[in-house]
């Protein structure tokens, strides 16, 4: 039996808290007022009044009241999934069970909310032990209230080492007849705690960037048909960082992150997509740098390359202080060495739809060829580079795509945004590919 | 229940081991004698009189006999714990014997040292079933000499990869009746012995640097209750990279490190503690640069970056080979991006205690402000950061100030060294705060 | 008990795989064909007849015939061992019925092939349940034909999170009286097809490195007594990256890797053995550089490093943009920072030698000196460092040793060009150390 996913959505790339009840204002509920009305980029794939960490231990009573009241207005047009987060407490069974009353509270049909929350968040579990007492209590709610057992999800902020060792056991545990982990969807890392409980620090005060944590819940939710979310990025002005931290991210097969703003939530709706032009990365260095594309050329103009013609026997090719003397042949070798080509969404589409072709006319691998002329401090020269595509990597270049289609099937409030980024073409040749 | 720690201390900055019988002296114990003198900064949290490695094999049965002697006249007036290495090998039933039989007669009230033992520590341990196998033997020691069970604690050397996946089991195992697992106290990794286990090899023969072994010794700890130390840094000149080690240590949770030498010890005490005074880090290319401070300004006087001003509007950045042409503005946010600030124990209190006061104002968030002026080739800049604070925020910088209390409370022979470093004031105020 | 390997070989370098089954071709096994007659460097320590992914579904058949009477003719000659790959999911049981079938085939005695065969490569395995059920039809398929039960090895294809968690389990599940997976011999990862079931994804669309994957299947191996071996690394002309790779896999204790062709299997089983000639490495900014030697004097001639001196009090060194000032001895000093020494296989059998010959003599610990003349810009500077030898260090320098021995005393094929390679005496020495 394959890794089934009990759940609509099979990617998730927003995570996006709102406090639930902010003091002093004349509207306590008007941060999650105005998260509920967030419509196409600015609206995240996952939405969650935050009723724990982001919302003060005196508010949460009335934070209840709040998530009920806006979500039994809002939540029908909502665009993407609503799951409240309650507390928890592995070490705290007052906690719990106050957890356990909210729970009961926002599911109760007479309020009018239940029919458009998705699940629960539980931040703050322990071993698997800990993650089945929560399941219980989702299960009594459901009972209590006729929902259908296993009909509100489960996800779980990581964000102590024992949670992290529970990653570990999901996929033998879910299958117990004694549970309803079944209801697990998201795999969420909380790096602030997480630094806490283990006791990480640095001179800076920065938090730690945890790499392994992250492999480990991108495992967990791979192995248990979950998916896997990466914590909040608090400098929230730094959006070149949260970028990065997305990259990182993706090459660990964890795809989804928090965002604590709105503007945060469009990044990273965006960023895991593919690109609407392909470009070349010009490596020098430590840094990657993206040329600048002219006239169909690719132009570098910074300062830590340089490279100078006497003949075609004879190129300067400075890197840093290295200086290179070489032929037009080594030249290309050594400019092909020094660089990538990132693909866009119509580069994908092209490159499967050609290899799909060829597939049918009975070819297990074809080449593809990238081409470009690159201009450094003037001097234009051609590179060419062959890549073998074989099943493998469409497989692997699916990636993205499968994304891209799930995005489209669950978010038509995108539509518009996502056919002006890459035109409808694109867009519809995108939807049908690989299937 | 919470993760409960079954002994005194908290944390542990410093292991230090020493040979118990050196062959060819006048007095086989003089390493031990002159390392049971030690006090203050040089004086270890952890001492190890060690008879495994550091002890040639025919000189262990004298080491049992000048671990005694040494301990049972020096063991009172230690000030930190006392955890002798006794031999142990999971493959070999012959040398777990021999590891029996010498804490049998260490332990021995009559010999006058047991009362200063606080445990043993057991190297080479395999999978979970070999350390029951050593517990059992401390249960028998106890037994037999009418010692509380469990009052001995067991501290253990990860040097094999099934030691390695027994760190996940831990916290599952010590709950159970048919062992006294709770007397674990230090999981310390041998980066030597598991690089011949693993079969690492690096071209120069220098030991690879193992991250996941100290990521998942470190969850180990965390989820078990127990304190993580990393192993030997052999290059004893090194202070640098001992330094640049610890640090990498601490992103990870492993706040202890093993140390060969007093020097080391002092390093390691030291190093874990927030600093005097804080410092301002500029970031270039790879490296961070520690500004030096006069005046109250922070002075970059290396030669990576470069800084020349035509006027307002014109600024000559020069990082590396980058060059940038910026106005003032553009100018702090780039030097902005550039630097850090490391925090002094001063800073931290100062933090803690206004985030404690507007705690108390009922305020959730405040923001704490960092300015300074920085002169790059006689150009004066004055840069200024906010952080957000909030509870979290305020809860991760406790980590080194439980560390300071924790250091503050079990070693007073420290207490003269920590008021030469800090100030009484500065000093007082740590601990006091947060509780 | 020790950890005992069921097998022959104790290191495999390379893992060669051959599409069994090529369409279009005159004769369908030409591949395996040549493949088979591979002798010397080219020829690996594991040769993989690969009827799954480098064979398509159409032909796997007529692959199966084609290993069949390939090996029979050419299996007896074969130097290294010979491990089919055949088709399996764990998804899929239709997949899994359809490679039972195939072993069932090809271990037919009737067919002449199966005692050459050593045993089968088992594909995208998942839990260790799958595993199990890989193992139990080896069982049936032994007990069918009369061979001795285990005495077909069965490696798995480590290619999904499932299969990752697994590695923890192996050293537990493979004492168990209900299986024979005492059988398991090689633990490869797989990274195309572990990327699309993690979901990993890069701009440029190449791999994610997966260091904790090659960990965790390399900790596996040493837990369980098996042999961790990297996937295959796809662009075949770079062989510096390749040979990167290597070295970055042997420092997570990964010695083996996947080879695509010949050439690269050259590259593979050259590349963990120790070089024939030492030579000093120079740190400058990220990279490393071989010094060239050239009259027993190891020479900078590049542009990142330059040296020039005023008197005996003033050398100005210039490393990238930062330059020193120095005397004679913090010249010295700096530059000793900046390099590193790799041994050649006669400096570590000359050390080990030594050592072995101290220990002998009653001491446990000696310094081995390392002494070179470097030339910068010209200026000559005599360097000197000492580095401590104890067991621990003897013991991690007996591992490429005993990589060498045992690729000797398995591959008489590769005699002569290993005595090439360090000449008779070193190879005499090296085959005597340690033992």
């Amino acid at each position: 039996m394959s890794v089934e996913r009990h759940y609509d959505r099979e990617f998730v790339r927003t995570f996006f808290t709102s406090p639930t009840a902010v003091e002093g204002e004349d509207d306590s509920a008007k941060m999650i007022q105005s998260a509920a009305q967030l419509r196409g980029l600015k609206a995240p794939d996952v939405w969650v009044p935050d009723n724990e960490d982001a919302t003060a231990p005196s508010m949460r009573d009335e934070g209840v009241e709040n998530i009920i009241s806006v979500v039994a207005e809002h939540g029908a047009e909502f665009p993407g999934e609503i799951h409240p987060r309650m507390v928890w407490h592995r070490e705290r069974p007052t906690t719990r069970y106050q957890g356990f009353q909210h729970m009961l509270q926002i599911a109760n049909p007479d309020n009018g909310a239940v029919e458009h929350i998705d699940g629960f968040v539980i931040p703050e579990v322990g071993d698997i032990d800990d993650w089945k007492k929560a399941d219980e209590f989702f299960t009594i709610v459901e009972n209590e209230y006729g929902l259908e057992e296993g009909s509100l999800s489960m996800s779980v902020i990581v964000e102590s080492g024992e949670a992290e060792l529970a990653l570990g056991d999901l996929r033998a545990e879910m299958g117990k007849p004694s549970n309803n982990l079944e209801r697990l969807f998201l795999l969420v890392d909380g790096e602030v705690d997480y630094s806490k409980d283990m006791r990480g620090m640095t001179p800076t005060g920065e938090l730690p960037s945890w790499p392994e944590l992250r492999h480990n819940t991108s495992r967990g939710a791979s192995a248990a048909g979950l998916i896997a979310v990466d914590g909040p990025f608090d400098d929230i002005r730094d959006i070149e960082g949260y970028r990065e931290r997305m990259i990182d991210n993706r090459a660990k097969g964890m795809i989804g992150i928090w965002s604590l703003t709105p503007s945060q939530v469009v990044e990273a709706n965006t960023e895991p997509l593919p690109p609407q032009t392909g470009s070349w990365l010009l490596t020098a260095g430590d840094t990657d740098i993206e040329l600048e594309q002219t006239n169909g050329k690719h132009i570098y103009d910074g300062d830590s390359v340089s490279l100078s013609v006497e003949d075609d026997d004879t190129h300067h090719l400075v890197v840093g202080s290295d200086e290179h003397t070489l032929d037009r042949d080594e030249l290309r070798s050594e400019l092909l060495k020094m660089t990538a080509y990132v693909p866009s969404m119509d580069d994908i589409v092209d490159s499967m739809e050609e290899f799909e072709a060829a597939k049918e006319a009975g070819k297990g691998a074809i080449a593809m060829t990238q081409s470009a002329t690159l201009v450094i401090d003037g001097v234009e020269i051609d590179i060419e580079t062959d890549r073998m595509w074989d099943e493998a990597t469409y497989q692997a270049a699916m990636t993205p795509i499968a994304l891209f289609q799930d995005v489209y099937e669950h978010r038509t409030d995108q539509h518009d945004e996502l056919e002006d980024r890459y035109g409808a073409d694109v867009v519809n040749r995108a939807t049908q590919v690989g299937n």
